[in-house]
């Protein structure tokens, strides 16, 4: 039977074997390097797809919440970094699984490594937050004392491994292209190993760096300056990664299959039953605007090309609204179903909480 | 217990008892204007908060899924619109429900009509859907033609009862105030009943006409030219209502309650655990730009009035960053919580899937 046939309602399809291969890709591009691999499991949060990891030799995992945490060390993950700057109220939780697991934390605060000291019982790997340029979260890589204070307030306490340096160059996410990313993703390095050196010179070391961000990760084959990286959403991609070029079309793993309710030939528009709650609001730049998805049709057991002059231009809590060119939009009938290439697959996972593959299985996410 | 010693990770609050004043207040603005009130449940999704509306008499409501009316159904109720235009695929599905209570169905195309035709055992309330001027879905109000050839093919259609009207004036929620809301209601309301004449000077009719959105509903004590509301947000409000003057700040119901993670007093910021997967990530102008939520501090049992010059104005998946001036920025250590008043309530509960009042009782949601 064709999965299309069974579907009435918003529906994440996955495209398995795209994004096996995306894995395996990573996978052998990090051991060509020579850096260690631990890739971020908050973009597809499953148990399930975790397991697709372990044939590659993945034994160590990022995640961004200490229940997500929790759900992969149920399922048997023993190396996990909470790649989110340690949240003090939950360190009671953070000890007892460190328990368990061999679990890594970030600080960038003395108030949360002293917290740390105070409410761990278990060590934990330590990981000092550096922001080398995203300008979100961390210390400023070009005030290298507020670090070295740090850890040598770190190094002094017997229940904090001091690993390494951290960051996250978000700011390849808005890179125009690989190259760009690249470039990005060079800098973000030179700037977190300076780091690394000024604390090297202070006697803190040897220090770690860990790196990892999807386009600079998918654009570079060596990682210079870097010794293990983290990227998360290349497992899927989406139509962000795929316009800014870090993957090809056939690469995206995941689309949200609408059903359309109405047509408007006078505007252009076709209305989906498929909305912010199922897609998440994020966007990309389109046209003179912003998008929240591409679109494709369905095609055999999977989708195909993106369509020519398409997207979701506006979203309400259930509905999308897809321009289309007049041409694309006399292919469409009420009750067809639509693919939509979400702008950002993470989101779109997690708002949605499970995925059919294309040959019709069912493959359940964490539920918070 | 104060309920905030308990919070150690981000937590929907809920104030029920601005919730059941804000019901109070719409429902009897309703039975003093002689409209009916049938109350949009998308915002809360839950059970527990529908009962809050039945001793003001309602006994009609308005969902935006089946999953929704199936929900709802099953906690007693017997009369809901499903106002999103119909889903072709689901006829099956929405045929079973029309067998246990009353289903009100929207169209705007002859093809769905004929499906519903086609597809229904049990009879339906039939709602033709009309843009007024929101330009996202439903026919176009000044385009009559359309609308009675829809309207007599929908008569001769016995499985149809051809109810009325219906139309979501969605553009009054960029409305700068309530008289610009009032006035955009008055306008979206004298469309719908210019169609609503010439459909009955074409003999089609009587019809009702059912209107409903938040702004309009709250700016006005009497709703001229409408025989229905079916306001949603208003149960809550949120950041966008109390700017845009729908609602005072005390009439705002929900807070996410969110721990700092770290501090930038470097760049008048704070990192909060909180974020995309957590606030949606709407966002209302906020100065020169976006905002995805205001802020306010734990006070009592509650929250307090919102921190001047603060707002969350980037977010990330799970990070959100609180843009603070340095006099609010001094008053927060890495550890407190912040109470973050969503740009968009309804998104945010769908994100939380559950809230936490301020007595310290759980209440849950539908999980779709």
């Amino acid at each position: 039977m064709n999965i299309f046939d069974s579907i009435v309602k918003p529906t994440l399809l996955l495209n398995g074997a795209a994004a096996r291969a995306n894995i395996q890709r990573m996978a052998a591009k990090a051991a060509a390097a020579g850096v260690s691999f631990r890739p971020h499991f908050k973009t597809h949060q499953s148990r399930e797809i975790g397991e697709w990891f372990r044939p590659h030799g993945v034994e160590a995992i990022t995640v961004s919440s200490l229940d997500m945490a929790e759900y992969f060390a149920g399922a048997g993950w023993a190396d996990i970094t909470l790649a989110l700057s340690a949240n003090v109220r939950q360190v009671a939780q953070m000890d007892d699984l460190a328990g368990r697991i061999r679990l890594g934390l970030l600080a960038e605060s003395p108030e949360t490594v002293a917290a740390l000291a105070r409410g761990l019982r278990h060590p934990v790997d330590l990981w000092l937050k550096v922001d080398t340029g995203s300008g979100r979260t961390g210390l400023a890589w070009d005030q290298p004392a507020a670090l070295i204070e740090l850890a040598r307030q770190a190094a002094a306490l017997p229940s904090l491994r001091l690993r390494g340096l951290l960051t996250h160059a978000g700011q390849t996410y808005t890179a125009p292209g690989p190259a760009g990313a690249a470039a990005l993703f060079a800098t973000s390095a030179a700037r977190i190993n300076q780091v690394r050196a000024a604390l090297q010179a202070a006697g803190l070391g040897p220090l770690l760096v860990s790196v990892g961000d999807t386009p600079g990760c998918s654009a570079l084959d060596r990682f210079e300056g870097a010794d293990e990286i983290r990227p998360g959403n290349f497992v899927f991609y989406d139509a962000k990664q795929y316009l800014a070029g870090a993957c090809r079309f056939e690469e995206v793993a995941v689309a949200l299959a609408c059903p359309v309710v109405a047509l408007h030939p006078e505007r252009g528009e076709a209305v989906l039953y498929g909305g912010a709650i199922h897609l998440s609001n994020d966007a990309l730049a389109w046209q003179d605007g912003r998008a929240h998805a591409l679109a494709a049709l369905p095609e055999g057991a999977g989708w195909g090309q993106p369509l020519p002059g398409c997207a979701v231009t506006r979203l309400s809590q259930e509905h999308g609204i897809l321009s289309m060119p007049p041409e694309q939009l006399a292919r469409l009938r009420v009750g067809d179903l639509v693919c939509l290439i979400p702008a950002h697959s993470c989101l779109t996972a997690q708002a949605m909480g499970r995925y059919l593959t294309l040959d019709g299985h069912w493959i359940e996410m964490m539920r918070a």
